[in-house]
């Protein structure tokens, strides 16, 4: 590939299966980019563990992790240990209503945060692993709530005045969890090295039944791939 | 002033000379006011002071500081060391494109967060005191920005979701920098709380020189205020 001749991208990077996909996708397709992950006031830090080390699996080398405190709104069982992570629901049940892992305005805020990297950085494209099919019950994983942040991006920045607004890259926006592990497979992603549980053991294995992990297995399941996800002992 | 009754309202305040006239507005018009400030990687700490005295004059209590990194972005003169705040410009100066001020996606990341408090507060606004006259070169401070954002944030949020979209009031935007002391003045805002200059003295002191000190004194001047600003000895 020539230097300078392909494009920028910034990629939402949180270490879960997700993002790990749409990392591997972006390499593959030529993009140079730059990975750009959260500390948010996240209950454990095992989802950066996990960005780090898929970062270092792709030869992503430019990898920012900025450090803000979602923690301060409160309301969200990812955040606020007051809270309980819901164990053991059915899809049925994750389908109804909005979750209490719900974190308010959370990809409004990375997003923003993507929107300066990307002007920073020269970059047209900012990729996310955003994914309307699993995460129904999260308004700000909808097609057409990306279509708003990115007519107001185009509205917000010296790049998008200036001429080149930025464009946002949703390629698992309307695929399956298992359609996702398919094509993550595909692009050679390990997801070993990933992590998605909203309530680890210490260490760091799976809880195997929140809803991240329920909605995990399933994936791999339907995929007919094993599932190389360590689950905490029971 | 009925318990309740009032409408709820997130303040975005920096501690300056507009975010304070703001603030006095929502307070005279019997909002029920939740502040929000950032830390965000500023080179100095007495707009954060400004903010707290400013807060307090008006019976504030709910004063939320918000801690950010923006600083991981480089390329502002506000939040890094190694760039020269521009001294002595003229009003025409100024005028010609976006300044080295400028903080990529300030206003959006900002916004972002004041529309998860928003959320958490059960706020039906965010107020802000952003300026298109006195701010042109900065593409997000501009109405078509604001109405952008707004409609990006109907669909972003579980409030909005649910049926009472959060909505924007920029009382200033279309204000000279007289025009807001004058209303700051008849809303009984003490100016000598606030704190507008981008490269203060070690005490706070302005420096008179920089793009936020030409406008606000000549704000005060064609107002025919008296200038309580406090400006460093030279």
């Amino acid at each position: 590939m020539r230097e300078g001749s392909e494009k920028r991208a910034v990629v939402l990077l949180s270490g879960g299966l997700d993002s790990a996909t749409v990392l591997a996708e972006a390499v593959a397709t030529g993009r140079q980019v730059t990975a750009l992950s959260f500390r948010y006031g996240q209950r454990h830090e095992h989802e950066l563990q996990a960005a780090a080390r898929v970062a270092a699996a792709f030869g992503v080398t430019d990898h920012v992790i900025a450090t803000i405190d979602l923690g301060i709104f409160g309301g969200s069982a990812l955040t606020d240990a007051g809270l309980a992570v819901p164990h053991g629901r059915s899809e049925a049940d994750m389908g109804e209503g909005i979750p209490i892992t719900y974190v308010p305005a959370r990809n409004t805020i990375f997003l923003s945060f993507a929107l300066a990297l990307a002007e920073v950085r020269g970059a047209e494209e900012i990729h996310l692993g955003i994914n309307a099919v699993d995460y129904s019950g999260y308004p700000d994983c909808r097609p057409e709530y990306l279509a708003a942040f990115q007519a107001m991006a185009a509205l917000a920045t010296r790049q998008g005045v200036e001429g080149a607004p930025v464009r946002l890259v949703a390629p698992l926006v309307l695929l399956s969890k298992a359609d996702i592990v398919r094509r993550g497979v595909s692009l050679g992603v390990d997801y070993a090295l990933t992590h998605s549980c909203y309530d680890p053991a210490p260490d760091g294995g799976a809880c195997g039944d929140c809803d991240a992990c329920v909605l995990r297995r399933r994936g791999f399941a339907e995929a007919g791939v094993d599932d190389p996800t360590r689950y905490a002992a029971r």
